[in-house]
């Protein structure tokens, strides 16, 4: 936790120890991109600044909200997006989250006690980086590469940390990039999806292997056009296959 | 969070309104069991019983206390056992979490407020039944097999489904159950925890088949002695095997 207490304001926070943090990841088939909140500390009364660092972005929840529902606010309120995937993956709350000199006078600036340890519930969200509209409320928010990312607010980098090993987790067991490919893609697109999320180079040729067991990825006869290279062949994801052989996995699997 | 109140006197708790909840299961070959707490509801001027129903084991977070610590802490007051597999799944905290009213009850007697949210983190486990010591100060604790549960108090009826769904996922993706079998097993007593844990029946020709392509399981020369059947071979289970095969997985499986 780690925002603004004006912004919730108008409403009346089920309590002030509890509160949800989300990573939100930015995928652009280059870079895999985390949004970050830029934290700003002024001297009240000279105006001079003592720091300024980034955190991730998180709330208190609201008296009426479910976890989820606060989760989804966060995620509406930076980007404009609504019913986009975001799961809750860990929560967080060791003793000395809030030890470090510059959070604690960040958490009494905004009349907060730093002593009093706040819990926070972790959610991740993977989306296109090009879909986003950035805004919250007063403070600059902005993609930045997440191999980039060397400090951050709180225990931000664990718990960034662990999001990347959930979002990698996921993606090796459930096709949840392809969302951010277009309805008809190229298996090159697919690997660099891969490849971006995981930070890792692929063998094409093992790539291709692997990709081929996929009953959900369907071969079109269609191929790409416009390009300059050799047009390479189109193909489309079927979410309908994917369930149906979802369930003869858990039939069993080992 | 369901715990008695007086437990917890000795010591400051971090906040009335988070808590954590074990699901804690237990595996003997027959049944997949999870642990529950009597809760026992007396009107304290007529002595009359209002009502006994069953909770899975929570307890608020003590103030030096990490979230799990304080899950190994409430395994530990219950089965006497440390330094077993217990692992974070989701956190609760529906906004209408305690509605019913043998809750609202319960939470009233005890001095807290039932229209106060709690948000619960859950924890899950797995053990052998038999290894296990119940007690847990003044409230019975039995195991109850998780097919004869049809009611539990507060949302542990959600908890508990969504704690075997992370139990079967676990189960289908890491050796998780190994430590369940003796350190010489058959593939009999494999099959049966797939089966016992996945709740369903397995044949036994493909299961075979499956089990042939885990790398870590190990054929031991020796054989089963003191058998009236036909003594079957004896496998281990490798966990540098396992481990290294898990690199190679991770270096990209889909």
């Amino acid at each position: 936790m780690d925002d603004d207490k004006h912004l919730s304001d108008d409403f009346r926070v089920l309590n002030d120890q509890i509160s949800v943090d989300c990573v939100i990841f930015g995928f652009d088939f280059t870079t895999l991109n985390v949004l970050l909140v830029d934290r700003v500390m002024v001297n009240e009364e000279t105006g001079e600044e003592l720091f300024t660092d980034l955190t991730l972005a998180g709330n208190h929840i609201y008296e009426d909200e479910d976890l989820d529902e606060a989760a989804a606010r966060i995620l509406f309120d930076l980007t404009g997006l609504k019913g986009i995937f975001l799961e809750q993956f860990k929560t967080f709350g060791l003793p000395n989250r809030i030890s470090r000199e510059n959070d604690r006078l960040w958490l009494a600036a905004s009349g907060r006690n730093p002593d009093q340890r706040i819990v926070t519930v972790g959610y991740f969200s993977l989306l296109a980086t090009d879909k986003v509209t950035l805004e919250w409320k007063g403070r600059n928010v902005r993609w930045m590469p997440v191999s980039e990312i060397t400090d951050l607010a709180f225990d931000h980098m664990d718990i960034l940390a662990s999001a990347l090993e959930a979002l990698r987790h996921k993606l090796l067991n459930e096709p949840v990039g392809f969302e951010l490919l277009p309805p008809k893609f190229t298996l090159s697109q697919l690997q660099r999806l891969y490849e971006v999320i995981l930070g890792v180079e692929l063998d094409k040729r093992n790539f291709r292997k692997k990709v081929a067991r996929m009953k959900y990825l369907i071969p079109l006869e269609e191929k790409q056009t416009g390009v300059a290279h050799k047009p390479a062949r189109l193909y489309v994801f079927d979410r309908q296959v994917y369930e149906n052989s979802r369930k003869e996995l858990m039939d069993f699997a080992i």
